[in-house]
């Protein structure tokens, strides 16, 4: 079956807003077997209605999104009641919720409110659990008359489309598919090597498999490969990929590098503390997303000024005089006293030279050092050089950092499984 | 003239990956008067050749982007010069450029690095500064034979697209362009208020005023608030939506939060410290991420554990015993001790429940305490609740405190010239 998205909003077009739909959606439905053959995003003008008269012919399912509200600009429920040749129709049990709603959040009743209550004729209602506005579902040729794919139209705010698509469309989709089942996918997160080189390590392999499609998505620190096809395929294909790309994988279940690294720590009930200077709390930021961070993150000590470096972390003034704040030394003694103050397993510290200014011959923009001190281990400290700009380079040094600690975290689990066994 | 664009990828359509583009250009090119009326996403397939040849003879400018990489799914390049039935040929400029890259960088040469040397016959290469694969341009009806819109075929990374936009594709633009200058575009930032109160104070207002086009878009914490029009329409606009919205407002220039809080601070040559609990580093990030935030941050507290609670800022245990992690008490000790601690002129704390677990029927999930401390102010902490998923919370929680900051600045600045022009 064919699927396709229609994104409405002048904002996206007039680069306002990210759209985060596209992704969402795409990721609920491939275990359905659907994927999005395309996506249009157009304004909230009448391109909503020519957009949608032109794809129904194109596709069994049809999903749209955005222009639900209560704003004199959310016209997306008047186009698709057009486009269908449908009436809209006040629902009396949705008016009621929404003056409930009101009462609950202490809002203003207004009367555009109740524009948010109309679904065409035939409609089902999707309802919005998280928001105002409901989405709606229509199957095909609602309108006899009009040649029509299965239409859902949903909220444009993120927070509202995404449960509601979980709850209540989902289901609608298992019905209307037939599935498969017979088509997989395998997705790998791979940090620490750039695309050409993953590429030239496993593509020729992995294409001479039968029936895959093999797939590469680079990001700043980061590149994912996608294998695609039966399970005797995938099978071949990720005993290939394991082989050639080992721990450079740091994940086959689409996570995030900090989550990795929180669920590592927490499978060994080790802790850790952060000491960032040019990451300015990036690490601890990404850290304390994953839920569940409490158990493993102590402290991060966001030391940005030098005299920070000192009232937070003893960071002896003439060790940034000697060697410089971005240095090996004080990279060093960053991660050595965080880890001391912060009584944790593990500290990362980094110190760096995000631009776009600060730059010196020596040491240019884009220089960075990046600490891990752990109980019984040597201290490591690497010299990094990212010359880019202020936002990726912080991306690329908390990427090497949180990468550095997983690699170690990984090493010793295997040394002491190594030694367990009896092994040097 | 009608701008279209296309983003081609299967990444795109599979969930892998947010594009970044329609965003990008659509702000570059506002300035020469020029939308995207419309934007495709497209695989990675035969799909981007079908969908060239139908958005030919729909607009005079056609942008495409993605799928110029040494990779085997690389195929825009092809796909064009076959859509306008054109040859590919190498360029040997090109190929000394990709092969002096190659070495700077250390890479290993492989020959599909060398299919990025190759254009389409009578194409304008667009260099590519920041990686390897160049862009390029095609002028309308290149081969005569086939009527074409001008085309603008641009890699997909982010950081190689916008420089190569900003320095080859738009001279060409503007020589393309024969500029109207008679529409002009305001946008306004507003935090604390949502988007229904928003179009109340100003909608039925400026949608009075002849000629005036007004969009609104709610993201988390903040609503944008976006007119277009003649400059005589603009202006009586501005004027209303700045009466009745004043402090709301945190930027016309399109800033986010976190750079208004910096340049406020760096106006007054006063610096800033943080105590982190809930936002875990948040804030902090932010921050740093504007940059010059070295002038005016001097330090974050990320006090996760209630440990480094204690040993980061001497909050007294009893305290937290008495009251909990959780409190108007331990906020406002928080950012009082953070202050005193880094000697900074403010401090901001939170401290929250940003779930999904910890909470209780005290104090659910959501339940957040802002603590902000001034040089000779009293404190001030404030409850705020935003039941919401986990980065959600700490997004708004962030929001909250900077504009929390913000307002005072504001107000300390107001009262300041106030008292220096003799008002009470």
């Amino acid at each position: 079956m064919r699927a396709v998205l229609i994104n409405t909003g002048t904002e996206l077009l007039l680069g306002d807003v990210h759209d985060a739909h596209l992704a969402f959606i795409a990721r609920e439905i491939f275990p359905l077997g659907l994927r999005i053959e395309e996506r249009r995003t157009v304004p909230d003008t009448d391109a909503i209605r020519r957009t949608l008269a032109e794809l129904f012919p194109r596709c069994e399912i049809l999903f749209v999104t955005g222009g639900l509200g209560p704003t004199s600009d959310d016209i997306t429920r008047e186009m698709v009641a057009d486009a269908l040749g449908l009436q809209l129709r006040g629902d009396p049990q949705l008016l009621t919720s929404l003056q409930q709603r009101v009462q609950t959040y202490g809002i203003k009743w207004m009367p555009r409110i109740a524009r948010q209550a109309e679904v065409p004729a035939g409609a089902q209602v999707l309802p919005n659990e998280t928001g105002s506005a409901p989405g709606f579902y229509l199957k095909a040729n609602s309108n006899p008359r009009i040649s029509s794919p299965h239409l859902f139209v949903l909220p444009g705010p993120p927070r509202e489309l995404q449960p509601m698509f979980r709850m209540f469309a989902l289901p609608i989709l298992r019905s209307i598919v037939q599935m498969s089942g017979l088509i997989e996918r395998q997705l790998y997160s791979i940090t620490g090597m750039g695309e050409s080189v993953v590429e030239a390590a496993i593509g020729n392999k992995v294409l001479a498999i039968p029936g895959i499609e093999l797939g590469y998505c680079a990001r700043p620190g980061e590149v994912e490969v996608r294998i695609i096809g039966d399970a005797e395929a995938i099978e071949q294909a990720d005993a290939i990929i394991r082989s050639a790309l080992g721990y450079s994988i740091f994940s086959i279940a689409d996570e995030t590098l900090e989550e990795v690294v929180v669920k590592l720590l927490a499978k060994h009930n080790q802790t850790l503390a952060t000491a960032e200077s040019c990451t300015g709390g990036l690490i601890a930021n990404r850290i304390t997303n994953v839920p569940g961070a409490s158990v493993v993150f102590i402290a991060g000590y966001v030391c940005y000024a030098n005299r920070a470096k000192g009232d937070m972390l003893n960071i002896d003034p003439a060790l940034i005089e000697t060697h410089g704040a971005v240095s090996e030394q004080v990279a060093r003694a960053l991660t050595e006293h965080a880890r001391a103050c912060a009584t944790s397993d593990y500290a990362l510290a980094t110190t760096g030279i995000a631009g776009p200014t600060g730059g010196s011959p020596e040491k240019p923009v884009g220089t960075l050092y990046v600490g891990l001190a752990a109980s019984g281990s040597d201290t490591i400290v690497k010299r990094f050089f990212f010359p880019t700009d202020r936002e990726t380079f912080k991306h690329l040094a908390a990427q090497a950092a949180l990468d550095l600690l997983r690699r170690k975290m990984l090493n010793s689990a295997a040394g002491h499984s190594e030694r367990r066994r009896g092994a040097p």
